[in-house]
C-alpha cells in the first residue's frame, strides 16, 4: 500500500476536514470515528485502481474520501439499528451518544460524502454514487422486513452484493471514470470491483467464525447472533439439513449461549469454512481475470497484491 | 400554482416511481409518504422560478422531485428523533415501525433525493444539493447538542435558516441554475429564496401558536413544548423578561401543561404575535426586491403571489 501512501494522507486529512466551521461536538465525533482503525481498504483500492489508470491526482483523492465516508456513514447507522456496542474494538457513536445525535452524525457523513463525490466534478460518477447508496440502504431494509430467516444461496449473495461488493464495485467504476479510458476499461474495473467486493465479505462471514473477538473486534459469531446466516453456515445447513441448531434459529430465530456455542463449533470443524473459502477464491480468480489485458505497472501489482491478501488475511 | 400542473403532476409520478423494483414494503411506505399531503411548496417554487427563467423542462423537474425528496428523508428522521406521531396531521413512519426501518427509510429517501439531483447532470447543482443538506444536519445537531436552551435573536436566525430557508435558498438557486441566466441572476434568485424561505418559518412559528391542532396538523405549541423559542415567544420575552413561566422553561427546559397554556395565552395577547408577523412581510418585500429587475412573465407573477401567500395564509 505504500505506492499510495501519500495520496491517502490527503485522503485522512480531506476526511477530517469535513467537519471544520461545524459544531466542536461533531469535529470530536468525526474524529473519533475516523481514527477507529478501519482498514482504509475500499479508499486504497479507488487510489490503486486510478493511479493504474491515469485518473486526474486530486479528484481521485476526493472520490477515495467520499467512499470511505459513505462506508463510514453507513456503519454509524448500522451499529444504531443494531445495538452495537464495538466496531473494529472501539465504542461506537450510539453507545455513547443518544439515538438522535447517532442518526444526526450519520447523515452529516452522507452529506460530506456526497459533497466529496460532487467535487470530482463527474456526473456519471455523482448519479453511480447515488445509486450505490441506494442498493446499500435497500438491501439493509430488506433483511429488515424478511419476516423470517431465509437460507438461500441466493439471498446470500444479494445481501453481499447490496452490504459490501456494491462500493467496492463504486470505487473502481469511479477510479475508472476519472481516469483516461474507454468504456471497455470501466466495465472491467466494475467486474474486478464486484469479485473482489464479494471475495472480501465471504472472508469477513469467514473470520466471524473462526477469528475471535481481540481478532476481528466484534463478538465471535456475531452475524448467526443475528439470525444471519452467512456462507459457512449455508454450507453446513446443506451437509447437515436436520440440525436442531440451525433449525431452530430459522424458525424461532433464537438460540441459547449454549447452542450458539455448540453451533459454532460444529461449523468451524465442518467443510463449510473451506468450501466458504474456496468460493472466495473464486472470485479472486475472477476479479484478476477482469484486469487481464491491462498494462502492467506497479499500481496493477499492488492491486493484484491486494486481491490475494483479501483471502490470506489472518487466517 | 395551476400554471405549473402539470410538471407538478411530473414530479409526482417520478418521486412515487423511486422505490419501484425494491422492496413492496419500501414502496407502500414511499407511498404513504408522499400521500400525507403536504403542500409541496419547495417544488412548486423551483418549478416556477425555473419556468420564469427558461429552465430546462426536464432536469426541473427532477430539480423539484430532489427537493421534495430531501424534505422528506428530513422530516422522517425529525419525526423519529422528536418522538412525534403525527404530521400534517397523518401517522409518522415511526409511530408505525420500527427506529431501524425509519431510519434505513429516510437514508433510502436521501439516496433517491440524491440520484434525481445527479440526474439534473450540473456538478454545481450537486455540489449546492449536498452542502445544503450538511447545513440542515448541521442545523439540527448544534440544536441538540445545546446543553440549555438558548434565547437569542441570532440562534433563531441561524436555526431557521439551516431548518428552512436553506431549502428555499436551493430550490431557487438551482432552478436559475438549470436555466439560460448569468451569474448576477443566479445571486438574485439566491436571495430571493433566501427571503421567502425565512418568511415561511417565521409564519409557521406563528401558527404554532396562533392555529389550531386540526389546522396546522400537530399539538398547538409544539415548540415549546420542545423547549424551543420561535420568535414570537422571543418578543414576548423581551417585553417580559421576568415571565416566571418562560424562565423556568429556559432555565429546567420544563413546564407543566397549566404553565403551557397559560403561557401559550399570554403569547397569543401579546404583541409578539404582530411583531414576527412584521418580520415575516419585511423578508417578503426584500425577497420581492431581489427580483425587481426581471421581465415581468406569468410566472413571476405567480412567484409574487406565492410570496404574498406565504405571509397570509391561515390567518
Amino acid at each position: 500500500m505504500s505506492l499510495v501512501q501519500e495520496e491517502m494522507q490527503s485522503v485522512e486529512l480531506l476526511m477530517r476536514s469535513q467537519a471544520e466551521d461545524r459544531h466542536p461536538d461533531l469535529e470530536s465525533v468525526l474524529n473519533h470515528l475516523l481514527s477507529s482503525g478501519g482498514k482504509r481498504i475500499r479508499p486504497i483500492v479507488a487510489l490503486l485502481s486510478g493511479r493504474m489508470l491515469n485518473a486526474d491526482p486530486e479528484r481521485l483523492v476526493k472520490l477515495a474520501a467520499a467512499i470511505e465516508m459513505l462506508h463510514t456513514a453507513t456503519l454509524v447507522h448500522d451499529d444504531l439499528i443494531d445495538g452495537a456496542i464495538l466496531r473494529r474494538g472501539i465504542a461506537t457513536i450510539n453507545s455513547q451518544w443518544s439515538p438522535a445525535a447517532t442518526v444526526l452524525t450519520g447523515d452529516f457523513v452522507f452529506a460530506r460524502a456526497a459533497k466529496l463525490a460532487a467535487e470530482t466534478d463527474s456526473v456519471t460518477l455523482m448519479r453511480l454514487f447515488a445509486e450505490t447508496l441506494a442498493i446499500i440502504v435497500n438491501g439493509e431494509l430488506t433483511q429488515l422486513f424478511l419476516s423470517r430467516r431465509v437460507a438461500s444461496r441466493e439471498n446470500y449473495d444479494q445481501r453481499i452484493y447490496a452490504k459490501t461488493a456494491s462500493l467496492f464495485e463504486l470505487a473502481t467504476t469511479a477510479a475508472a471514470l476519472l481516469s483516461p479510458v474507454s468504456e471497455e476499461v470501466v466495465e472491467k474495473m466494475r467486474c474486478f470491483g464486484y469479485a473482489i467486493g464479494m471475495a472480501f465479505q465471504i472472508v469477513d462471514d469467514i473470520l466471524d467464525f473462526t477469528g475471535d473477538q481481540a481478532n476481528v473486534g466484534k463478538p465471535v459469531a456475531s452475524d448467526l447472533r443475528q439470525g444471519l446466516i452467512t456462507l459457512p453456515a449455508l454450507f453446513y445447513l446443506e451437509a447437515n439439513p436436520d440440525n436442531p441448531d440451525l433449525n431452530q434459529l430459522l424458525s424461532e430465530n433464537y438460540l441459547s449461549e449454549t447452542q450458539i456455542s455448540r453451533l459454532v463449533g460444529a461449523i468451524r470443524q465442518s467443510g463449510g469454512i473451506q468450501r466458504s473459502l474456496e468460493v472466495a477464491q473464486a472470485y479472486i480468480s475472477q476479479g484478476r481475470q477482469c484486469f487481464d489485458s491491462f498494462p502492467d505497472n506497479p499500481h496493477r501489482q499492488a492491486l493484484d497484491d491486494l486481491a490475494r491478501y483479501i483471502v490470506e488475511r489472518d487466517f
